[in-house]
């Protein structure tokens, strides 16, 4: 397999026309387009006419099928994506379950630190390397921060983690576990002190500093690689249902799709569908004004991870190009769809069912062909967990069969 | 890829020459061999001179270092596995990853549920559904147990699952995740409880229900999967260390190893190291005192997953027949190798630092080529995670600067 990049610059989603050089890359955004209200994205540029034939070939459908054991990270994927020079962990490659009627769940929560943040962070903490930086910083309420975390330990990286004051218990003990230096701060304060940290020690930011989000232009790119595993398995789906923050993993995705259709393997792309609590909403806010990016209220919900106030132009691109909507949903929405991927033996974190509650809401009938949401966590992230410790039951037998004959069970 | 499997009856540990059908499952240990002291366990046959030639051969080293995306679960490998009946929820092909000088970690906490335990659920709840039964009964302090439940929601049964009292509160949520009927008591009280409701119910047991360990004799057969995916990345390692508690997990690998050697793909077996928490100890015991299996006084330890009071003949089979050892490992031990995990990225449950602590105990320097210590399962699942509300810092930057300060962070 081709290990080396095939990443040839950074190019500006808020003017096409406008590029610039692989390095530094440039994590406020692309300097020419974005303004003091808005704030335009940069993505990765590749030489496509140089992508091997074997990258999609190599390993066809039936060969993916027998389940070759063992994962190599995204190094299988190296040309498409920008140079990885920080050691991986074995991301990526998880699994596509069938829950029935056509309709397939990409289980995220099998990656290093269980989110498909660890896709991202592959890629962020490699541009880190890359620059010779000495640390990385990072503003998060969870996933983001511990995957974080985890590649700059396996990197020999410093890590500076603004946490968000407020976030679960079991979140803290998780983002406190590879060594980062975690600090939690009121949500106002984490990015004003991001850019102080950064300015003061030279470390490489991996998350947003720009007044709408933008991000790290090379983190989306790790998220193709959705696409591609999708793609290699089942060919292309008529839709691809995502919980929706910022959109960096809705954009990823749909770029992977449009790189498979532009180099010839696919006929079409998928719909794009954006699930976003209604407790915030900025991308449904966006679409509808006609804005590159909104900022909304927020307002209360459990599914802290994909709640936002702010959304960023990349969202947009993948939605508007994608044919798809941005959909609201409900935590008792999403507390449904959780339910429904327990019952299929997987436990997600509420905001990860996020995709699954809209595609429920828009209905399996608007789709002709397989439908994939994608679950992007493990409840073990949920608000809630390890807060009430365990009751201990009378284990008298006329208790024990009075509860089991409660629930249903003839004992 | 060939799905039939292969199996053609259980066969008694506790005298070779003792074969039963494959069916029914015989959950209560040889009833020719075992005693009112000693149970011996039972394992599958199969018809080793058919198994089809491109089970092993079909995807080489180098195919898989090429790290195809998309895992099938255990069907892979169906041919050498008891039927399937149970549907699948992409459980192992769980990567290697490489901590330097020859040391790979094989990281179960990439499953659906996050261990290892769930290759041996595939197992047991394909068994239950073998047999018609309408539910599962099982007794775990956590990992076993939810990954139970999850297998048993997917295949549409109920389960029954006897917790343990005191189990950590994070568990406690994850153990009701599935659906399951969840009753935590005493420890004392479960073996009973199992028993009595399994005869009441009619429903499947997937845990032990014998004086010394049996368990399923589907069960361990799951776990050769490891075996089968460190050979299909590493060839044959020089030794694999495991974190044991009743060794199915021994077992199941060193059968893995054992039979790849039988079909003359191997040209030997690795030296199977079992990792036991000191605050108990009955394998160490029994093999010290050469008997088949050993009780123990159990002490305190955080290692909870780990820790047994009794152990199964199954595991002195397997660390005999495998020319190594069975080790002690202290909480203190197993938390510099948690330690040491995490600095490479992999945040594990305490337990399951036992096998790299017990790798570090031996010396690296005691193997000639790789060796793989078993990580099984995430650190989510420990002891204290979720028990106390992140605290939040004063954001001012004098605070900040002289906590980055004090931790080394030029700022």
């Amino acid at each position: 397999m081709a290990t080396e990049s095939l990443a040839t610059g950074q190019r500006s989603l808020g003017d096409p026309v406008l590029s610039y050089p692989l390095w530094p890359p440039l994590t406020s955004g692309c300097p020419r387009t974005s303004t003091a209200e808005v704030a335009y994205p940069l993505e990765i540029d590749y030489a496509y006419d140089r992508v091997p034939k074997e990258l999609f070939t190599a390993l066809g459908p039936e060969t993916v099928r027998a389940v070759p054991p063992g994962r190599g990270g995204l190094d299988r994927w190296a040309p498409l994506l920008p140079p990885l020079a920080a050691p991986g962990l074995g991301e990526g490659g998880t699994p596509l379950i069938d829950i029935g009627d056509g309709v397939y769940v990409k289980d995220e929560s099998r990656n290093p630190t269980w989110s498909h943040k660890d896709r991202l962070n592959r890629c962020t903490v490699s541009a880190a390397v890359g620059v010779g930086a000495e640390g990385i910083v990072v503003a998060s309420s969870g996933n983001h921060g511990a995957s974080a975390a985890a590649f700059a330990a396996r990197a020999g990286l410093r890590c500076v983690l603004l946490a968000s004051a407020g976030m679960p218990a079991a979140v803290d003990t998780f983002l406190h576990a590879y060594g980062a230096e975690v600090l939690p701060v009121p949500v106002e304060d984490r990015w004003p002190l991001m850019r102080r940290i950064v300015e003061r020690t030279g470390y490489h930011p991996v998350s947003n500093l720009t007044v709408t989000h933008t991000g790290h232009p090379f983190g989306p790119e790790g998220y193709k690689t959705i696409a591609y595993e999708i793609f290699t398995e089942l060919g292309t789906p008529a839709a691809v249902f995502m919980p929706t923050a910022y959109g960096e993993l809705l954009f990823g995705v749909w770029k992977g799709f449009e790189e498979l259709h532009r180099l010839g393997l696919a006929e079409h792309t998928p719909r794009i569908y954006a699930c976003e609590p209604d407790a915030g909403g900025p991308l449904h806010a966006a679409l509808r004004q006609g804005l590159p990016a909104a900022r909304v209220e927020v307002g209360e919900s459990a599914a802290y991870s994909a709640v936002s106030g702010v959304s960023g132009y990349r969202a947009a691109v993948a939605v508007r190009a994608g044919g798809g909507e941005a959909l609201l949903v409900s935590d008792a929405q999403m507390a449904a769809a959780q339910a429904e991927l327990a019952r299929q033996g997987l436990w997600s974190e509420l905001s990860s069912a996020a995709a699954l509650a809209g595609l429920r809401a828009t209905g399996r009938d608007a789709f002709e062909g397989p439908v994939v949401c994608v679950s992007t966590s493990s409840g073990f992230k949920d608000v809630g967990v390890g807060a009430h410790p365990a009751e201990t039951l009378d284990p008298s037998w006329e208790n024990i069969q009075g509860r089991l004959r409660g629930a249903g069970i003839p004992v």
